[in-house]
């Protein structure tokens, strides 16, 4: 059966961000999967997504490990809650040790899992790989939404 | 006299990053100025850089702070050797803290400050703002680009 993306499960007055959300336009429209204990996504930079020539841009990167996460930890939340209404989460801190140049031109995979998962916070480490090689990791502390943001 | 922003003074070859680059055509053009010790750019972001309804997406934030700290990192290592060529660096590890939702619809500030200048190595802090309130801080290892990456 056909997964529908955690980004597509998010309420539709949230799903507006530009780098996941499925109602923006202009977006990114960036897509994650559960896949066991992890969640997944592919993305393709756009060849403007440049950095030094040959090489993805960090702000992109950063962009991708951000809102990976924040639905690694919606995902996760809600499967230890045992629901089906996704939480929306917004970032707390987020960290990336951008290990070597991620080569621009050929898919990315985004790979997060929950490392700890409070009340109010979610932990998520992230990994962003091309050709198979680990090229940044990321860490995300992701808050439940306030309401002053709703 | 009117200043060139720091982003304008890369050689060209290194000159196409999208948040920065001024050859990059789809790009943001973020621009920094040396003011004092610091640097400081100001840029406003478009409607569609949405998180949620009516604040800026965390992915931006963290690519202005990202491309704005290695631009304050060349700009102090240049001041602190005495040269007038700039050194292209690249991030390490860039560590956001999203203290406050960021409005959408005024102009962003951000601001630089060169912390620590290595050898190899410059640690830059710095602040996102948006009607005069601090909403994110970022701290940033910027390393001199690698011959790899030239």
């Amino acid at each position: 059966m056909k997964q529908t993306a955690i980004q597509d499960q998010y309420d539709e007055g949230y799903s507006h961000c530009y780098c996941c959300g499925s109602l923006n336009e202009e977006g990114l429209h960036l897509k994650s999967f559960c896949e066991g204990e992890e969640v997944v996504a592919i993305f393709k930079p756009e060849p403007y997504h440049i950095a030094l020539p040959g090489f993805v841009y960090g702000g992109l990167i950063a962009s991708l490990i951000d809102c990976h996460s924040i639905a690694t930890a919606a995902a996760a939340e809600v499967k230890q809650r045992g629901g089906c209404e996704l939480s929306r989460y917004v970032t707390g801190s987020l960290k990336v040790d951008y290990l070597h140049p991620t080569p621009l031109g050929v898919p990315l995979e985004v790979r997060g899992c929950a490392e700890e998962i409070g009340e109010r916070k979610v932990v998520v480490t992230t990994t962003l790989s091309a050709n198979g090689e680990v090229c940044a990791k990321g860490h995300v502390v992701a808050v439940k939404m306030p309401e002053s943001m709703a």
